[in-house]
């Protein structure tokens, strides 16, 4: 039996530990889209404990207790720090074959220096040791993110955000982590959804328009890129349960998003239509800049009605998607290349059917501002586990070109989480480690290093420009 | 070359053998979900040969025998027992990689003590030699059941069934395997079906209601549910090949149901609107009596209308549908959710498509009742091979809590298929094991302990409260 | 390390040695479905160099070059082959996880006796090499057909084809490999595709009929199914996204029809029901004839307009389609079977998200005028990968019959591309070399000789009547 998660730890031949010892261990991380708030950044608190690290806002977490019949009072609820932290342990312990048991095991190794395996009996001796090494020790922000070696953190964050923390950040001479804001302007396309109105009022307010019309909306949203360039973004986000893709004339558009404003409701294909002009638009200001358009697709969120309207969103109510996702998606990148004003793209999907899709599609619009101009974004939220990052991997590996591949961003709320990019480069050098091992792809020293230490960080810098 | 089939078969690495050895082989069968017949069971006949044992009512013996061209004569058909019993160990010597191939050789091992690979050239000796095991022991299906250790059995029965047989069961002392009725209500949900209208006639006579309208349809199906529930029925079971999901109002339910009665053909948000208000109160009703609500996913059934005019429904004619599942199946369990009234839930899907969904799924709706309260069924039918159930196995362990799992049924219609739990348990214990043996798992005696044997047996009679 | 891609290449068992070098490497080829161009073997000219044999005409590589950011010009472009040649080589080095890897050093190993692993630095080295092999040796289409061991090509080819290449092929003394034509109606059913009038006036003048109504459409076609049969044809060919199916009235059907002739825009269920009144009536004559009918689900072709418009179809921008099919599949040869006129019947999918309901659905229509008469498809294009392949043979072995399988053709355009036989050989044996090794399937040589040489050849050969 192999030791515990030791230090070759998923590497399971001499060519998969020599590509991750020598190529990929220590290279910096460029985390290219995350949750991070860059509030919390920039104020850099000490937490008070590891409950507090750990299980504060961590849905993942509160899904695993969830799961094992934990009463919410121990998840979101007002319990103690230490029941909480045994309530996980309890839950941990049953997650055979989950990454959260993955990741808790390796944030405890790096971070706390803790190799006792976590588990209902283990937690109070644990809970108090990781207590001791918070209080002695630097678990600040800034600290975790330095020690993580992250040189590059990309931000989620609205078009009406005043990108105020960032610009703070931009000042600090003691942190040398680039954090970038990420333009997610979800809420301008969500035209179904309670409060569309105000937040389009918001959005002119902010970027001193009247909003009389949906192409006021768009060229308000270009003021703001243009705001947001300026601080030094570099990449958007967007995230569809299903690519919309329909065509309508201006007036049809204009009527739909009228409607809208006026709270009544409109029909799918009105939606869409105004969702359609809207990404238009916006993927041509992206390709002038320079940016990538990143698309998360599949989720479906806030299953839990009752839930919701307790704790709101983002707790851990959410799952995935199955709809058609090829036509609409096809429809909507090749309008914008028969113009030449196909940016950058990055492709995720939280439907593993949908692999072999997207790793296809890619192929269809490549170009030569730059190498895999359009990639298949890494296994996200759901996906991101053994199998989701192996098979993603190999989807791409079979239908693209791995080797051009960005790699991995942790997508994450949390400031220990870069423990996820650890697991991702043992995974990849796992499985690119077997084919060299068994003679499926050519040793060459240089080449190899190139590929491994490319999908590390090195793609990801080239393709954002960082 | 390993030996074929032998006490370690599939279990690759020291861990899965002793997982298996020590902690799952031993251990009870609970069948929560099946099709054997209580009053087979009842009037415990010994069968006359292996034929009749194996292929009198077999349909995935029957599709291996058709896919290699055989007659129809010697599946469904009036051939001799011996020409049968050829004509499928000709076919079972092609089915390399197919779990009917395991299946076979388990029972021939275990329930005659053959450890000859069947196939053309051996198909006579062994026809031989397990017809006079037969001859000379004792095959009747409360000694098979008592043989293979099951202590809970749970058919599948419709809601006009008198449980007659069930009820006699009880009270046979020398026979301690509960066989508990299983309520299963398609054909009253089923309203576009031919013989709809006669169905619901059946159900009202039997419920002693006269049925006018869909509400007196669930006041009668909850008088049956009743009616199980003193046999000591806990489990329903739905089959669906999409969830229905549609809102209407009562009026409308009413019209589409009044339609149907009068063999007029209803539109299909119609018959889901209809379908989803059953469902709803049925949910209410288990929720209240603890039961269990399993829902099967994905069936397309009487595909070759020629076939089903000639021989009817179950007999080989059915295959894996590719629907939407997602929304509808999320609005459906949120509808009971937001009342509390949602049961215990057991989700199973026929499409490998939809193990992402399904395994997602689980997280929003779980609950302190019991553990794993929303769970993701083993795999089921057309899955239940080894790459099935590892992979749900591999998916609930990814996204959920893989400890929790209830584990296996074998949805059999016969009495020696009890080697498909074995089947399961050297599956799980060689996933399991792998795991542990490469260190991505703590190894500790009592946790493994309670997970391997949770998953056998344990976590299902507490689940359901057997 | 293993030697790289050595004479064991991906045979990782004693089994799989065996069953691939005893049985499977020395048996001839069967390419039951390519795109070759008959006019091509014919003329059997000596290519110039490597790029005008691997370049010229091999989306694949082009594919990969423009995710590698390399310029349309050195794929389809003016570049000089030379160029090309490094572009490719380049971006080869970065495909790890790619077939087309090892394509091309099974293809340098085989035809050109070159060992060396092909990159930037290798490039201008192997050129001038394999260059020299060329002019130094014989590699006319004829030759590299014949040095491939194979037995019968069947090509793809149209309706309106006067096949005068195939009946020139036929007189030729010294060319042993059959090469039959392959019907291909494709123009002829897709009703809403540009240039659909000009089409069915050609169709008409080649049949000798005026084309006046869609039952002459489907007489023109029978016509030349006649006339293929003459010259050897024994499959046809069908391509769709999805399968259409649609019941609709022979007038409606008609009125569809005028409006298609004149240029008319006709709605989806309009162009489904034409389209399954003629396969309906194709089925029927192919099952007259003994033809196979070959369908191909789920590729979304040209998808960049602008891509299209520049260099035309079949260039490397189409990719994956992902819509429901099970349900018209399963309508489509049940409308044939009910009438006992299902012809033998390919299933092909391009979304391995398919392969359980393609896996199934076989087992719904078999029959005894042949062993499998329902086939599943090898793998195909883009799932003609490792992976791909060995998905495809694990759901035909887990839920079919898969010692009955007819394997592997190349879909290609290229006369190297043999070396896929070998591949798809290797990865079969590499799968039940695995399964024998582990004592999964017992070892009786008789019998696995059969299944191996079976699949490689034999059961191809049978299945269809070459």
């Amino acid at each position: 039996m192999n030791n515990f998660m030791d230090r070759d730890f998923l590497l399971d031949t001499p060519a998969a530990k020599k590509l991750f010892h020598d190529f990929a261990e220590n290279m910096p991380i460029c985390d290219y889209h995350c949750h991070l708030s860059p509030k919390e950044i920039y104020e850099n608190q000490q937490p008070s404990d590891i409950s507090q690290l750990w299980l504060s806002g961590d849905h993942y977490k509160w899904r695993a207790m969830r799961s094992c019949g934990v009463d919410e009072k121990y998840c979101t609820g007002d319990a103690s720090p230490k029941e909480k932290f045994e309530k996980f342990a309890y839950a941990l312990q049953y997650c055979i074959g989950n990454p959260l048991y993955h990741w808790a095991h390796i944030e405890l190794q790096r971070y706390f220096g803790i190799n006792t395996p976590l588990n209902a009996k283990t937690a109070d001796e644990i809970y108090e040791k990781a207590n001791k090494v918070i209080a002695d020790g630097d678990f600040r922000p800034q600290s975790l993110i330095a020690k993580s070696n992250v040189k590059v953190v990309c931000t989620t964050d609205d078009p009406v955000d005043d990108l105020k923390y960032h610009k703070l950040l931009a000042q600090e001479k003691d942190f040398e982590c680039k954090v970038l804001p990420g333009f997610r302007p979800d809420k301008a396309l969500n035209i179904s959804a309670d409060g569309f109105a105000e937040y389009i009022k918001a959005l002119g307010d902010c970027a001193n328009i009247e909003i009389k019309s949906y192409k006021d909306v768009i060229t308000a949203l270009e003021k703001r890129i243009d705001y947001f360039n300026e601080a030094g973004c570099k990449v958007s986000d967007h995230a569809f349960d299903c690519p919309p893709y329909a065509v309508a004339d201006d007036d049809e558009i204009e009527n739909a998003f009228k409607k809208a404003m006026q709270g009544e409701i409109i029909t799918r294909h009105e939606g869409d239509a105004y969702k359609t002009a809207v990404m238009i638009a916006l993927g041509k200001k992206y390709h002038q800049l320079g940016w990538a358009m990143e698309i998360h697709i599949g989720a479906m969120r806030n299953n839990n009605t009752k839930m919701f309207n307790q704790i709101g969103a983002d707790t851990g109510f959410d799952s995935v998607d199955d709809g058609e996702i090829a036509k609409p998606l096809s429809r909507f990148l090749d309008a914008l290349c028969v113009e030449d004003k196909l940016p950058k793209t990055v492709l995720f999907n939280l439907n593993d059917k949908d692999n072999t899709v997207l790793a296809t599609m890619l192929g269809n619009f490549q170009g030569t501002e730059t190498q895999s101009k359009i990639q298949f974004g890494p296994a996200w939220w759901f996906l991101d586990t053994m199998d989701g990052m192996t098979n993603q991997m190999k989807s791409l590996g079979n239908l693209g070109v791995l080797g051009k591949f960005i790699g991995m961003e942790t997508d994450s709320r949390s400031f220990t989480s870069y423990g996820r990019h650890e697991y991702f480069r043992r995974i990849m050098c796992r499985l690119l480690g077997r084919w060299i091992e068994d003679g499926w792809y050519a040793y060459d020293e240089d080449l190899v290093k190139e590929i491994v230490s490319g999908i590390c960080y090195n793609n990801a810098i080239n393709y954002f420009g960082f």
